[in-house]
Order: C-alpha cells, then structure tokens, then sequence
C-alpha cells in the first residue's frame, strides 16, 4: 500500500494510491487508520507533501554503507553514527532545496527513511519491526564544509529544506511489494546517474538501527529514521535537479536554488 | 510576570504566579494570550511541568563561557557551537534525571534557557528581542564519555531527561524583575555550590545567538535555546540532588536515578 499526503483545492488530505488515482482516506493513517471516504483524485490533479511531518524529529544515520565510508576517507563504524535533524527542516516532493548561503558545497544523499509508528524506547533488535509504520525515500542533503569545520553536524544537516522526504510512504503487505533489506537506493542529477546503491548494502539494519537510537532516545508516532547513504555522493548547485529513487517506493524529485 | 505549567486534579493548566498562588490561564500563552480564569490554587498544591514542550527542537549552544572552554580544555570558539536536543529529552522539574546505562561519566550543566514566541528565520541581531517570548532554567545533562567519544553529540545530549527545564517561564516586563544580561547561574549538586557564573560573561549574546541559530534554520513558537553553561561542570550519580537556579527566575531541582 502507498499512501500519499497532498492537497487538492487547497485541503491537506492523506490518500491511497489506486493506479493512476488517490483515495481519500478519512485522517492521518498514523493515528486514524486506512478507512476511505471513497472521493478519488487523479495523481497528477494533487500537489504532493512530504508523507510525514515527523512531531519530534529526524534520526540520521550516518555512513552506514562501506563505499560512502571510504569515500569520505572514514572507518567504517563501530557503532552507529546519529545526528538529529529537526522536523523545520523536512519538505515535500518538488518543493525547493534553497542552498545555504553560508556553504559552497552542498551533497545530495539519497537514503531510505523509516517511519515509526508508535511510542517506543530500549526496543530489542528482535522486536523492532513492531515500531515501523512504513517507509519512505529521503535525501539527506548535507552541507559538507560546515559537516567537516563544525564541531556537530548541526549545521551541515539541519538546515531548512535539507530533508526532503516522498513522495509515497509505503507500507508493504510483502517483501514482493517493498523489501527494505534488498532494494535500489539510486539518486540521478539532471538525470545522470549518481548513486547506485541497494539497502542490502547496510553496516546496520533497520532492526539494529531502531535499537540503537531507541537505547538513546524515545520515538515518537512519525519520527523518522534515515539509514544512510550508498556512495556517490556529490555536489548540487543552483537550478539543477535532484531525484532519489528507491525501487518500490519511487522517485523524489527536487529542483535545487541558491538564493 | 512568572508562568507555571502543572497539573491540579489531573488537568494541565498554565497559570501566572501570584504571591504563593498560581492564577490560572484559559489557555496556552504562547498562542492564546494571558486571560486568567480567576482560579487560583496554592503553588504547593500542584506538580510543575516543564513549562514549555518545545513543538521542533530545543537547540544548544556549546562553550559560551570562555572559563568552561578552558575546564573543557577547549579553545574560545570563534562561532557559536550549536546541536540539536529533540523534545523527547525535556523534562520538567523534580522530574528524575535517569543516567543513560551507556555512560559512566554525566555531568549537569546550569544555563539559562530562551524560549521563542514566533515562527521565525535569518532573524538580524537587533531584531531578536522580537521573537523571545520569555526564559526559563535549563540543565543540560550531559553523557561526556559519549560526547567526547562519538562523532557527533547526539547520544551524549540528547538522551531522554537530558533536558529539565523550568520551574517558571519568566516573562519580565523590565529589566529590574530580569535582566538576561546579568543574572546569576550555579548549580548545587546535593546542596554544595558547584557552579556559580553569570550570563554576562556569555561569548555570544543572547541576539548574536539567535541570529546564528536561525541562519541555519527556522524556529517556532515554543522552541528554547539553551545559552550555555559557565564552569563548574562535574558528574552526578544516583540518588544525588541537582538544584539549578537562575537569579530572578527560580530553582529547578531534579533527583538523579540510574535504574
């Protein structure tokens, strides 16, 4: 199943997608379930938000794939390296990544993005599938001399804008419709291919990952957890466009400005 | 005017301190103003919560007083050191501190906390008075070995109860009931006097901090930032009393547990 949120004559409404349609569904899926009112849009009649505004935060993950790691010139991890990124920084499919003016060189990073569904802390490895509601494509888009020259990453992850999220979160009923340990996690600019990775390529899964974060932090309905980044990653500048894709979910495309 | 967030009778209420009453408020402040009900109810008849979630972040600034630096062995920094805590770390007062299992090393940190009153970004220096809606006391309870140790401070701050903040939001109609800019900050741990500043000695002013801060991302209403914390810093351990106390705003004391 993906669900979408969008708006449609000016009214913010979560929908499922039905081929080329969106159903209406009554309310928020996180809190209000999957029942339909039965009104249906075409998908290209809606403008697409962000599936998710997380009501507490963003966990990012960082170099959680062996080539991204080298490619920074970085061990591989011993432990997961996490970051919070508020929720002022999430945006939706098309709106703009407005690059910061006080960095010259500015990564795109697709990832995928786990939506959790409910309160949880200290959650077993073995048990974490209880806490996800689905899954979405993310771009942690990371200002890279601030990352390196700051002493946090707070400011080369947590601008405005620097988390796109979309456009479809997905809750798969099967591995056949979604499997988030075997799938393509690609991200093009201006349509050239740039990362090629796949979620199977992960330092830590998503069971370990949720334990980790959640043996730090509780997790509210709608945190996000983004897993990581494959190799390939680049800079982006002012009027170029940015898609991530994830096979099962779909693409998430920004248009990049530099005010 | 100082304002409580408690509970009575199992309702959550905000109200104005009035003497050794609270005078309750139709609403939250922050949104609805400060129309009393005429309820009144004495202050110790009521549990105080935090007075203020943040509904984003609360954002920290690391080494503002050039004497922490030094006991930190670190350099003045020539910009302000900012990271995120997300909202799940807050607590309120006499709330337990409980030491994270992974760390043997926490350490409490008085500062004085500035809440924002408006959705606002690039705010200029001279206009940042505008968007503070008042101050509270803040402890940012700090895990060392993991804030030294990891790549970034995200265990090491943002850990759930890492965050007390309260007793009052002061909201200070001149500066002869608070002066941000010259109050006293110390923290007793069990009754001894462990750090003892005061926030003119801050690096960066409150308006140079929420200017840096909002150049990297918006804040809302409801958001804190924590200023700071002078010298003194040292560990606390299970079954201690750690009273932090802002002159001119209160005392906000938490027992630390480690289960």
């Amino acid at each position: 199943m993906k669900i979408a949120r969008y708006t449609h004559n000016d009214e913010i409404t979560y929908g499922v997608l039905d081929g080329d349609d969106l159903v209406a569904l009554r309310t928020d899926p996180l809190f209000g379930g999957f029942e339909t009112t039965g009104r249906r849009v075409p998908l290209d009649e809606v403008r697409l938000l962000s599936p998710i505004i997380p009501r507490s935060k963003v966990v990012g993950i960082g170099k959680n794939y062996a080539d991204h790691a080298a490619e920074m010139n970085s061990e591989v991890p011993a432990e997961p390296i996490m970051f919070f990124v508020p929720n002022t920084a999430v945006i939706g499919p098309d709106d703009p990544i407005v690059l910061p003016p006080w960095d010259d060189v500015v990564h795109h990073e697709a990832e995928l993005a786990v939506v959790i569904s409910r309160p949880c802390k200290d959650v077993p490895i073995e048990r974490a599938k209880e806490v996800i509601f689905g899954y979405t494509v993310g771009n942690d888009v990371s200002a890279r001399t601030a990352q390196r020259g700051d002493t946090t990453w707070a400011r080369g992850k947590g601008f405005d804008t620097s988390c796109p999220l979309g456009p479809f979160l997905v809750i798969p009923e099967s591995d056949a419709e979604f499997d988030p340990t075997n799938a393509a996690v690609r991200c093009y600019v201006d349509g050239e291919l740039r990362q090629d990775g796949n979620t199977k390529d992960m330092i830590f899964s998503i069971p370990e990952l949720i334990s980790y974060v959640t043996s730090v932090c509780s997790l509210l309905p709608g945190d996000v957890i983004l897993t990581g980044t494959p190799a390939g990653v680049g800079p982006i500048e002012h009027g170029q466009r940015v898609e991530c894709e994830i096979e099962g979910i779909g693409e998430l495309t920004n248009l990049v400005i530099r005010r």
